[in-house]
């Protein structure tokens, strides 16, 4: 395991390297546009890390947390969890015969994706259950790695591991550079994220928040084994998220980005907190270079948040202007 | 919030003074013997920093954890979060009239400890649950800070949080300083530790994994905030450890402490990881400064581990023989 992950982290780090070759530079933030969200940003890092003021915040209280389908990478046309399952029906296929005949798995082997859609919640349920548990949490690492070295994005033919924002990078580095501590909290599985959000963002795994399903400790031929039951232990979304952070993190963040309904829960939290805090949104504008969508999307749909947001005054991204760049590939 | 922390961080940081300053002479482990746990935990650092060697462990994958309760700090006569809902009862009495005459409530306020057994698991859940239930996270933080400042130890007359071991917190400052980060892994509740532990141990809340109950985001008064349920969500003892460990950290640690049965799971996760592990057991015998027991105890049973940890040749501490100082207090 050591070395594996140590060599995958030599060869996968371009992104980070990026952010971190672009905070050498004068501008932290290059691939912002100059308007009113780089403007907070850099607003708030400067309040909060000047000793004696009284934005002050000391170093052990600068939790950051960033949801991430839609605040990291991107999320359409479906989340990249539900493609990743998706090709693991295909992949299982051969040894569940009775898939053919029974729902779900009928629709997604013949990609229907509205017949898939017809089965509701139950259906998706029913799928992550089957392609998510009944192997070690270690195998599972492995399904997830291999089918990032594989699998390629249906519009930008790319691996999903580099439709990463790359301001958010820049951001996250930033925060970093300036003693803050900064999580994953997202409504996405755990054990989906962990693999990658070393290499990929600089989270390591034990910053990584998310939903997760139940776990059992095993002996298997003497060796101990945890291994993934098909049962939903904690949705880490909406009402959720500020549970997990309790949870996970035990003291209220200072900052916190999201992009959807499913973060706004957060965000009143962090908001509840005393002292200066930073909420920001990322509002999905630009469908030549990403997509666009909010209000009326079934995929991370923004909509009361956005209401929310904006009589709050919280820092909304419009990706359109306030973004030179989306993701790494694009710089010029 | 952020003032009040940082103001007591300064107050109680004298264990952690201690450890630091011992650290800054010759050797980094003054309070212990120079026997076999020494050198094997000298050794077992010696080799995993050293680059190339086959031992050497990348610096992510340092995860150290540690039980809490007779691993860290000491769990006799009862666990001192137990002597916590104890007193809370007796604070919380004049609002609850009826606890007179119902058990387990009576006997706790009779004193009577042998009735107070005899209501069983049943009768210690209600405790925690009619003691750590019904309040905001905030407020219960509080509560366990209000009373770390007034009660005392029945034995020691000291406050619980000066009853930590010298020689761990040095473990802990030599792991550290070898970037490890060291996280705690314990049965007792994770909402009670996590107000001390950064002060006390240098361990953030973030790095705390334990039980917990269920918490549920809420409005109040329009205010975000997190009240606690009457209702267990998480056990993280025995098989519950290594999920916990899986749960909050994400990847398998490769070097553990515990001192009784509700650590062998971890202890064998640890150990069947590939690479060079470390696993320690503390054996409490010492009844003259600190508590003597093991097979027979009802808290903190060392029974079978201690025969797996004998049999697999892992570290086993005699604190009599192994240990020049038990408690900072303590030290010549």
């Amino acid at each position: 395991m050591i070395g594996r992950r140590s060599v995958s982290l030599a060869i996968v780090a371009a992104p980070l390297v990026a952010a971190s070759t672009a905070f050498a530079q004068s501008d932290p933030l290059p691939s912002w546009t100059d308007s009113a969200p780089k403007r907070a940003i850099l607003d708030f890092v400067a309040r909060t890390r000047t000793t004696g003021s009284a934005d002050f915040v000391a170093v052990p209280e600068r939790i950051a947390v960033f949801d991430n389908d839609g605040t990291l990478w991107s999320e359409q046309p479906i989340y990249f969890q539900f493609a990743f399952a998706i090709d693991r029906v295909k992949a299982l296929a051969p040894q569940h015969p009775e898939w053919k005949e029974r729902e779900p798995f009928m629709s997604v082997l013949a990609g229907d994706m509205a017949g898939l859609a017809a089965t509701g919640e139950t259906g998706l349920l029913e799928i992550v259950a089957a392609t998510h548990a009944g192997m070690t949490t270690e195998d599972f690492t492995k399904a997830v790695e291999d089918w990032l070295e594989t699998a390629r994005h249906p519009r930008f033919k790319r691996p999903y591991t580099e439709l990463v924002y790359q301001p958010m990078l820049e951001l996250m580095a930033l925060l970093r550079a300036h003693q803050f501590k900064t999580f994953i909290v997202s409504g996405g599985g755990i054990e989906f994220m962990r693999p990658w959000t070393e290499k990929v963002y600089g989270i390591p795994p034990e910053q990584v928040v998310g939903s997760s399903g139940v776990v059992k400790f095993e002996l298997r031929d003497g060796k101990p084994v945890l291994v993934k039951e098909p049962k939903v232990e904690f949705v880490d979304d909406g009402p959720g998220k500020p549970v997990g952070i309790n949870r996970f993190i035990g003291r209220r963040p200072v900052f916190a980005f999201g992009n959807s309904d499913g973060d706004q829960q957060m965000l009143e939290y962090i908001a509840g907190g005393a002292g200066l805090r930073f909420m920001g949104i990322v509002h999905h504008t630009d469908a030549e270079r990403e997509f666009a969508y909010d209000r009326q999307s079934h995929v991370g749909r923004l909509d009361k948040a956005l209401d929310e947001g904006t009589r709050r005054k919280w820092t909304i991204v419009d990706m359109k202007s306030d973004w030179k760049t989306i993701y790494p590939f694009d710089r010029r």
